[in-house]
Parts: structure tokens; sequence; C-alpha cells
């Protein structure tokens, strides 16, 4: 699995990849989830992957090799985000056609899913999940991040603390809280992390990390998220216990 | 979906477990999937049910059934937790018998999971998960927690602050955030929450809850929960950004 965040606020953008492939539990390996394909003072463009690794690498190169080439729609040269999410989506479908009978023939699953956020001249910063199928949803001031991979564990804490008007700063943390407590909870999920922070109308990245497993950043954390979420719930106000009793018998007996 | 969770500490044992049941996301409805069969003084055991809900009422009428006609086998005299632990195992086994040809043919997958906690005279407190299959596991003082359902959302705040030594008070407040969290994420988890606190070698339950969607208390410590969240994260250290640049160009150029 792997697990990517792609978070949209007033003030900016986050967005966040581990980096753990694995086929079952019993082969795992460290890839590159996250790419920045920005032209530093011109547009800022951040891709994150999941699924099929052979699948999201073939895109990624794509996407490289059409800005290498010059050619003439490329992440380099397309003028609205919309049009970016749509071109990725149509990579997704060329490589779709290449190898979906191959894999099927196999009953291995082609499945991706992509996010890329950043800013266009023009344009607000913005980010879109892309699907295995080539269609692509945006994130909205109501549903300010979108996730993709192992999302389950990480959701909770952002529902809870993510609102539009988060500053970047609390969300950045939000986010590698998200993710830590992913690799935690679950092996599919792993480090390195990389997250890049977007200040909107700076078109250009000023914040980038990558945590390694033996991070003493990620340690410290962790320790502080722990012993915080122990006090927190020492803290919490008690149930008035007793106010019902729960049945012993089925209250829906069959008989 | 469905989400229940027993964890069993030094102190004694916590079960709890929402009572939502659907069929896709337009047939909601609730159930009761926390059961008492204790003898107050006596004996204490405490199920809780997630899956195929015809699967699971079943085997719970047979559970009240076997101890209504005083069958020599029952809730009310087995001598050991894990022989309950295999006895509804065998119940389960037993429905298979019957109903499994009729959903496999409709392609309905027979599927279900039970918690079992108490503590029977002689032995501690224990909680084990019996799965569909009829066999089961326990919970130990490394992993002091097993959940059913919808598992993913609420398994980070369990990973983060449970250990054996936790006391019973922390834990049921845990279990609470635990599906609380659950319930804020998934449409497929919802109120009422039931829970029961057990404290070991009182041999009978002292602390029970249920809370509405409605109940002050809930909305109080979701309330809480988010504040405490929220202010956390502002506080938490910052990372020490730009340590490394990540590459545009990925590092396995399929050239």
């Amino acid at each position: 699995m792997t697990y990517c965040l792609g978070i949209s606020v007033k003030e900016g953008l986050v967005l966040a990849a581990d980096s753990r492939t694995n086929a079952g539990v019993d082969y795992i390996s460290s890839y590159q989830k996250l790419f920045d394909f920005s032209l530093p003072g011109e547009r800022v463009l951040v891709a994150c992957t999941s699924g099929n690794l052979s699948v999201t690498q073939a895109v990624v190169h794509e996407l490289g090799q059409d800005i290498k080439m010059g050619a003439s729609e490329s992440l380099h040269s397309i003028s609205t985000m919309y049009a970016v999410a749509r071109y990725i989506g149509q990579k997704i479908r060329n490589i779709q056609k290449e190898d979906r009978t191959w894999l099927d023939q196999d009953g291995i699953k082609f499945q991706c899913n992509f996010l890329v956020g950043g800013q266009l001249p023009g344009e607000p910063p913005e980010v879109y999940l892309i699907y295995s199928q080539g269609n692509c949803i945006q994130a909205t001031p109501e549903t300010p991040f979108l996730q993709i991979g192992e999302t389950k564990y990480g959701k909770p804490i952002l529902d809870r603390t993510i609102t539009y008007d988060s500053s970047l700063d609390a969300i950045a943390k939000c986010a590698l809280l998200s993710i830590d407590s992913t690799m935690r909870s679950n092996i599919s999920v792993g480090p390195p992390i990389n997250m890049v922070l977007y200040e909107a109308d700076s078109y250009e990245i000023r914040h980038r990390v990558q945590l390694q497993s033996s991070d003493p950043y990620l340690a410290k954390i962790r320790k502080y998220w722990e012993s915080t979420l122990r006090e927190a719930t020492q803290n919490m106000p008690e149930p008035e216990w007793n106010r019902v009793s729960i049945d012993a018998e089925p209250d829906f007996s069959l008989e």
C-alpha cells in the first residue's frame, strides 16, 4: 500500500506521501511517491502516487518525458490545474490501453491513484485526485483534503482538526501525524515521509522535508503525540455510568 | 459495517460496540451489538458481534436458547473462557452448515466476528475474538485489545495510548474516543454506543453506559477532543524544513 495526502486551505497547500511499496507482507521496499514538477517562480506542480507501482512509475516517466521533449502539452505548458488533472488522467488511460489486458488475464488489478497539487498563473492553488479510470475530483473548502492509498487510519485526525481556515503550519503538522499514525498502525505504509508546504501566490516551494524512520524529529513528535493523547484521555470527562442496563436477552428473539 | 472493541488490561476489561447495520449506504438501521450474558456474583460474560446480521442474530439466539433450556453446555455452565470461545465458534459453524450454501449461491458472504470477554471462577479476566470459521484468538498483555468490524479508523488512538498497565478508567475513555472517531469518519458505524467496564475479580459488571447520538456527554467529549487535538498540533514542534530537496526527475527513469 501507500498513503498520500493533499490538503488545500486558504493559505496554500500541503502534499505529503510515505514511501512504502509492498507485494504482500513478504516483499516490502521503498520508492519515492512524491514528485516535484515545479518551475520555481513560474508554476508549482507536485504529484503523489499510490497503487500498482509499474503503472504509477510509467505515468510519472511519461510526465517527465513530455517535459524533457518539450511536448506541446506537458506539466510545464498546460495552463490550468483542471487541465493538468485531465492530462494525467489521459496518461493513465494510455498505460491502461497498453497494459490492462495483460494484467487482467493474470488477475492483477490495474489500480492507481494520483494526487496533483499546485498553482498556475492566474489561478488559485488547487489539489486534484485522479482515479485509475482517468477521471478526477477536486478538494474544496468544505472538504479541504484528499487522500489516496491506505486512507482510513489517518482520516480521523484530519476530520477532527482541519478546516479551510487552518494555518499551513498546523496543516503540515496534522499531515505528518496522519501519516505517522498510519505507519504506526499498518506496516504497508512506511518511511521516508516526503512533504512539501506551498504558500499561495509564491509560485515557489520554500518548505520541503524528508523524514527517515530514524529521524530524531519523527521520534520526538511520536513521543510528544503519545504523551499528549494519554494525558488528554486522562483529563477527559468521565461518562455517567449506569444510566441504562443492557439486556442479556436479544430483543429480536426468533421465537 | 459495525465497530466493536474488547480490551483486557491488568485491572479488568472494557467492551464496547456501536449499533449500526447497513446494507450498502441506502439501507441503514440500528441493532444492539453488545450482549451481557453474566450471572452477577458468579460469572461475567459479554459478547459483541459484527458481520452478517442474520448470522450474528442466529448465533446470539442460540446462545440465549441454551441458557433458557438449561443445556448441559451453555454460557452459564462452561467453566473456562477458552471453552466459551470455542463454544461460540461451534455455534457459528452450526449456522454455516445450515446457511452457507444458500448464501454462497447468491454471492452473499458468510461473514461474522464475535468478541467475548469476561471472567469465570478461578480464571483471570480474558477477551477472545472468534472468526467466521469458528477459530479464535485471545488478547494478551503485549496486545491488550481486539477489534472487529470497521477497525482501521479507531486503531491509531488505541495503538498510541493503551498498555496492559493503563487504568480501566482511561481505557474506557479511549474506547469511546476510538468508536466516536470511527463514527465521525465513516457512516457505516453509528450510535448508540454500548460499553461495559468490568473490574477484575468483582464477578459483576458495575459500570455500563449507552450513548445515543444526541447524548450531551458525546457532544461534550467530541468538542473536548477536537479542541485538544487542534491545540496539540498547534503546540507540536515544527519540522526542520529544507534539509533535503525532492527530485523532479524520477530516480527510476525507464530509459
